[in-house]
């Protein structure tokens, strides 16, 4: 069943006539048209009982064409109402739409009123939830991108480590870094990379600045690159020159703290043990006050999804999942360490998705 | 009269008890305070007769007081409801909140059945139309700030002038200017950057890509930074090696368009006929039906903002106003020439911000 006949299914199931969904990630996730609207109406209608179709702005009908939707594609042009073509073509597919669902969480007000407005007051089903769950769990197709993705952020901390030297500056190295990546072909990043020498890593509020690298700094790399629609996301910290006995002992508790959890990871597990179980380690050797925040998140078409892994959180994991595991011990103004993975859930076990070493890195250029 | 005092006039003028904002573009424009809390609640709440608070994730409570923001900030943690949290103070400082301004346009359906519920289903109000009204007119501040940023941008092109060269791709020449943007401290664009050569140019869907630089291109650079909260967009095409007379005559008429709509901003003039004064220019030459898009748009905290010029827009053009001025001529397959400047009227006319040269630059670089 493909994510267009599951979400029929899901429709009929609860008795909802139709799902209007314009969040650009879920139409990505449902139609492989990847596209930023902006202000313009593009969404997916998809029917109980009828043929899905594909709303989106006339200049953009090639492109989502290209982008393999088979479906009925309806163009609309500035000069019309989109929400009145909306209607028009819903009704010619459908006799009766009483019940719609669409994503709370996305849709704004005034888009709101008008589906009101146009479809006589239908009852509202909050489809962010089914939407969520179906995203949650990866197919194979999602996980071999994944893959891809993750070696991209492998390589790019590769890059940061040939890199790595004295009197060069957290910018410069963030310039180096996806440079490189421009050159394999990444046009965007996940998010700001993030590049924190010294006491900065130490910082939650650190941005990545002029300050210029020092031997005895670690260096903590927090990056990661959209490929083929779906997102990567890492961090390793690496020593400039030999680290002091008290960083050394920082990091070799991240890591195992990051052990521990991936060593946890199957299915059935929940994601509130799995904090936990970083969490531990940290708390025993007595640095738990400055581990800060979540164990890690969900990974895929959003740098941020389902999955969180918290500590109230007792969703259980299944195969296909794939989030990050992210320990970090930062001491205020002294030392700051992460190691982040990105792994995937399988049938037994784990699949860990980034493969950069961890065992602590130390780079002696000058 | 500052921007809460303008806001707090109008909700007592249109009997509104107070407006919640939450669109981070707005709260920037009113608070000074920029971020991007993703899920998390941000927001401004005004009241027509109690003094204004901010509401932000706690961990963000330093940056908004380094932000500028001198009122009240109210901190909620991810164990609480951000939403009860609002509902809490808000009632703490106006005994009676019977009709609610928000942003329809931004605000999402979720928040809005959140709100009616602590609210107890207040009256609500589309805030956008005055929001937007405000932030059309730039005070010196800001005027001084959108200088700075189109400055920016024309270095941009000035470095991109000095790395045209035979055999160079459009990416490579993206990464260097974005490189030198990155060494003078631009940490965003406010766009991807655009680089497009030859016939490329000439088409609505190219995207910078591998592309190598020939002689006979002409080369379009679309860009821009941000620059303290607010963005430039400059568009420059220029020649590598001599161009054709088919190229020298589109480019010439392309800017004798920009030139028209240029010479004829001032108070008083109207979006419309501004677009038409360029239009004309280019529909005279014969190359009307080349001229595809808008003749421009706002330009502020957004990228794209209020007012846009298109030819059904009766906008009164006001002092303060800051728009982009980019005519276009794309033959498909041939030439594709687009000239964008940032301007801003003035009592008397207008100020040009960019400032790179509009006659055609022919560079011999091999």
């Amino acid at each position: 069943m493909n994510k267009i006949e599951q979400l029929q299914s899901y429709l009929n199931e609860m008795e909802i006539d139709a799902a209007f969904i314009t969040n650009p990630d879920n139409v990505f996730y449902l139609s492989g048209f990847k596209s930023d609207p902006h202000e313009r109406l593009l969404g997916v209608m998809v029917f109980k009982d009828a043929a899905p179709f594909l709303i989106c702005p006339q200049m953009e009908i090639p492109d989502a064409q290209n982008a393999g939707w088979s479906g009925d594609i309806i163009g609309h042009v500035d000069t019309e109402n989109a929400m009145e073509v909306l209607h028009r073509t819903a009704s010619a597919k459908s006799d009766s739409i009483r019940t719609l669902a669409i994503e709370k969480s996305h849709m704004t007000v005034d888009r709101y009123e008008a589906l009101n407005e146009f479809f006589g007051n239908p009852s509202f089903f909050a489809l962010d939830d089914k939407v969520n769950a179906m995203r949650v769990i990866k197919d194979e197709a999602e996980l071999e991108i994944l893959r891809e993705a993750a070696a991209l952020a492998d390589y790019a901390i590769e890059v940061a480590a040939k890199n790595l030297r004295e009197g060069i500056t957290e910018i410069e190295l963030m310039t180096e870094i996806e440079l490189a990546l421009k050159k394999r072909g990444v046009t965007h990043m996940s998010f700001d990379t993030t590049v924190l020498a010294g006491s900065k890593a130490a910082s939650p509020h650190g941005k990545t600045g002029d300050r210029k690298l020092q031997s005895g700094d670690l260096v903590l790399f927090d990056l990661g690159v959209v490929h083929k629609g779906y997102c990567s996301d890492i961090t390793r910290t690496l020593a400039l020159g030999e680290p002091s006995e008290e960083q050394k002992e920082v990091y070799e508790i991240v890591r195992r703290a990051e052990e521990a959890a991936l060593n946890a990871v199957k299915p059935g597990v929940t994601a509130a043990e799995l904090d936990k179980t970083a969490r531990d380690v940290i708390e025993k050797a007595g640095y738990g006050e400055y581990f800060t925040h979540r164990l890690g998140h969900g990974l895929g078409i959003s740098v941020h999804e389902f999955p969180s892994l918290h500590g109230s959180n007792n969703m259980v994991m299944e195969a296909g999942m794939v989030f990050t595991l992210e320990p970090g011990v930062y001491v205020p103004g002294k030392v700051g360490v992460r190691i982040e993975d990105d792994v995937a859930v399988t049938e037994t076990g784990v699949e860990v998705l980034t493969k950069f070493p961890k065992e602590l890195q130390i780079i002696h250029h000058s």
